[in-house]
């Protein structure tokens, strides 16, 4: 019997179309499902593929090639830890777990201190692309140990998306344990905050332009031959196309604005937090999320509140000088997006030793994943010109950006907040901008409050140390060198 | 012998006050501290209070009455722990352990569920007003056994601050478990917020409007005889007259602007992303105090990021027009800041079920607290004229208000936009304004797009049940009812 060179455990969407990737590079696959029709509905659907079904995991583990290397396509939590659990006893010392699901980072980080001293390599494996991604090239995120990565990284670069310009593999080792379950969740967190931003862009033309939603399907499919190339501004300017077959309504005015999540994007704001890193854009991203699903207040709420008038016909003449600025506003906000979310890659990775390469994140960034976009590049050419950057907006090509658009952001947010159209994320774009290039904040007065009310201590412009004022009898007094 | 009524362990800042606030209403109050030269200390330094210095547990808990009543003012983590584990043998069923630390309140049910069985009982308080409220008269929100609480109430009371209107007592039985260190983490992230709206509004005035520290305190001191009054404007109009004895200066510009934190305003930050509440402007002060802590990077970024050239000259002549503006922006946005707060209460007491009184938790806040202002009255009216209030927004006093001044806040926001000045904190709240009274966000787009890439479903706004289109073929398939 010929031996299967890789396993997928897990046959709903992602691990089927996994199987089948891995497949058609010319691999023999061994798959297995916990309830064993759905493993049947796979071989029953692509009959003529080297695909291996088993039953049992005695007979799935024994089918594999030495080392085994073995991808869990399972439901994170529960269900990854018991069908690791049921494996440990069938592997042998030297075969290589692969943990492709949508793992939180710290079970990632607790499971591969779990399985340290048995011998069995352990990799979590960010996985982005959704199920198109993973049938014909996902950007693959894998963290783990390096020895184990190298066992596996010829397959993975076979199955990876390709980046359009270069043809490299969307994959490349991330770092130690959860790395690259971590990576990959950030990017989801970006994928929030792009997603926010084109909402909003898409509100303000509806709403403060007066355009149809045909005029800004158009908007979009030009924005995507520029600066804003990307796989989301392309589906949104198709799904703008779309019309609901029933009542011949564009699509988006028949689907319902309550937007759900899967947790990712609550988990990178979370660790953001913890971190100590300001991530305001995604953060805002996720609680527009929470709001939108707010439905039922806010059709009561949009009785009570009032809001500004807002006549759009007086911009009609303006119209093209708008359409653009929105779009600098866009590109200039998901800089700073981006900003926030690589200077998180930064603390995570002096906060857990992974050593990032940012660059080589960027990179794998370009294809497969839901936010690959040309802008990607830019991100990894800033890393190239400086490994040690430490925010994307000391880079020249952002600098110069950021410096020609900040204009058209500040239009465009406060004419959206006089016009009453909510813009959290750019908004907190601009306010991002402004405060980091800001050399003295009105944080003095928070400082000087803590001392007042709690004694918190405060530091001095003039000389190091830290010091508590008096406030009643007018002394300063030093706490420290 | 004579036993002491209550007994305070830890005589750090807080916990001292504590127990001279109890021994000052009548009480013989047993101390202890790990080690035994700060009791020393504090005897010294109070020679004829009732104080009984005890030296170890086992002394400490046979100069108390029965039941016990015992106040842990040790830190929050660890410490807590070691004590609570030191107490347990020594302690009889119906003796009386309260948690009087900055404890995170997950760690408080954990407590509750470990002295479950050993019918100690266990209160998790709050305690607000930092050393000087401590020791006259704090606000406590204690959480734990309702019958426990019954037994401490009438010391409770008569140690808590006294509101100014009617000398109700700032304590009330806030719920089960960890409901009360809850309550008082929110209160904390809410305090963040106030704060940062304050400094925003300084810096409006100092940098938008040109005016000096002198005319910004006595600004600070008008707001604080109108609808502002509050500890937290009283003190910024204080410290803004403080000279530093060195250098003459105004003390808030030898200050250096690094804003501190200790981990509250996180914790509510990430409840409230954990609870699905949006709670944007007190995540935007965290996510302020972050920023400005990166003071490196900002000097380096302020001598290379460029922003609008903005003159305050052409505004003096229109001071007090934007003054006026200024203040109620700050009305304005501190209503978001507490709407989207007790929102948190309101969805926080549904997951855990606790039962939580909204308007008694106002009506606590009202004196000894932190964030003490005669606003938290309106708060409390609100919820005496509808107890299920979902959001303080829809209630008639704070919907005249925010109706009122919104135009003010457009002004602040579109203005410091466009002058370079950044207002997360001003900004989140009227897109939090603008989001909640909106009926249709646009939050279609973003499901869209998920269903596009991942088929997460929608739902339609004519029709039940969750939906996938095919986007490719114009079709759609209903997934269920």
């Amino acid at each position: 019997m010929t031996l299967a060179q890789v396993g997928v455990i897990g046959m709903a969407v992602m691990g089927k179309n996994l199987a089948l990737n891995i497949e058609s590079r010319g691999y023999d696959v061994a798959i297995f499902n916990r309830s064993s029709s759905k493993t049947e509905a796979v071989i029953q659907e692509n009959p003529h593929k080297k695909l291996v079904p088993r039953y049992s995991l005695e007979e799935f583990v024994s089918s594999l090639e030495k080392p085994r290397r073995i991808i869990l396509m399972v439901k994170a939590g529960f269900a990854t830890d018991a069908t690791i659990q049921s494996l440990i006893p069938l592997l042998d010392k030297g075969d290589i777990l692969i943990d492709g699901g949508n793992t939180f980072f710290k079970d990632t980080i607790r499971r591969s201190e779990e399985l340290a001293n048995s011998g069995i390599h352990f990799i979590g494996m960010g996985v982005s692309g959704g199920e198109e991604g993973a049938l014909k090239g996902p950007a693959l995120m894998p963290g783990g140990q390096k020895e184990a990565y190298e066992l596996v990284a010829p397959i993975l670069e076979q199955i990876a998306a390709k980046a359009p310009s270069d043809q490299e593999p969307c994959v490349s080792y991330i770092g130690e344990n959860g790395a690259g379950h971590y990576v990959k969740m950030v990017h989801n967190g970006i994928e929030y905050g792009d997603m926010q931003l084109i909402a909003e862009s898409y509100d303000i033309m509806r709403h403060f332009l007066g355009m149809e939603v045909d005029e800004i399907a158009q908007v979009f499919k030009e924005w995507n031959h520029g600066e804003l190339d990307s796989y989301l501004i392309e589906i949104t300017a198709d799904i703008l196309t779309k019309k609901d077959p029933v009542s011949g309504e564009a699509m988006v005015d028949v689907i319902l604005d309550r937007a759900g999540n899967k947790g990712t994007g609550k988990w990178t704001s979370q660790s953001a937090l913890d971190l100590g890193v300001p991530l305001p854009t995604i953060t805002e991203s996720v609680y527009a999320r929470y709001i939108s699903a707010m439905k039922e207040q806010r059709l009561k709420a949009s009785e009570i509140l009032s809001g500004p008038h807002h006549d759009p016909k007086r911009l009609e003449e303006n119209q093209q000088v708008w359409v653009e600025k929105i779009r600098q506003a866009l590109y200039f906000s998901k800089i700073m997006s981006y900003a926030q979310g690589f200077a998180q890659y930064h603390a995570v990775s002096e906060a857990f030793e992974w050593e990032l390469n940012f660059g080589e994140i960027a990179k794998i960034f370009r294809a497969g994943c839901i936010i690959r976009a040309q802008f990607l590049q830019k991100i990894s050419d800033a890393y190239t010109r400086n490994p040690e950057l430490e925010n994307l907006l000391l880079d020249d090509y952002f600098r110069e950006i950021t410096d020609a658009y900040q204009a058209s952001v500040r239009d465009v947010v406060a004419l959206s907040v006089q016009a009453g159209i909510p813009v959290p994320g750019f908004s907190s774009a601009i306010a991002y901008y402004d405060s980091y290039r800001t050399a003295v904040l009105p944080a003095n007065i928070i400082q000087a409050q803590r001392d007042y009310f709690g004694a918190h201590t405060y530091e001095r412009i003039d000389r190091p140390g830290s010091y508590h004022f008096l406030w009643d009898l007018n002394e300063e007094i030093k706490i420290e060198e």
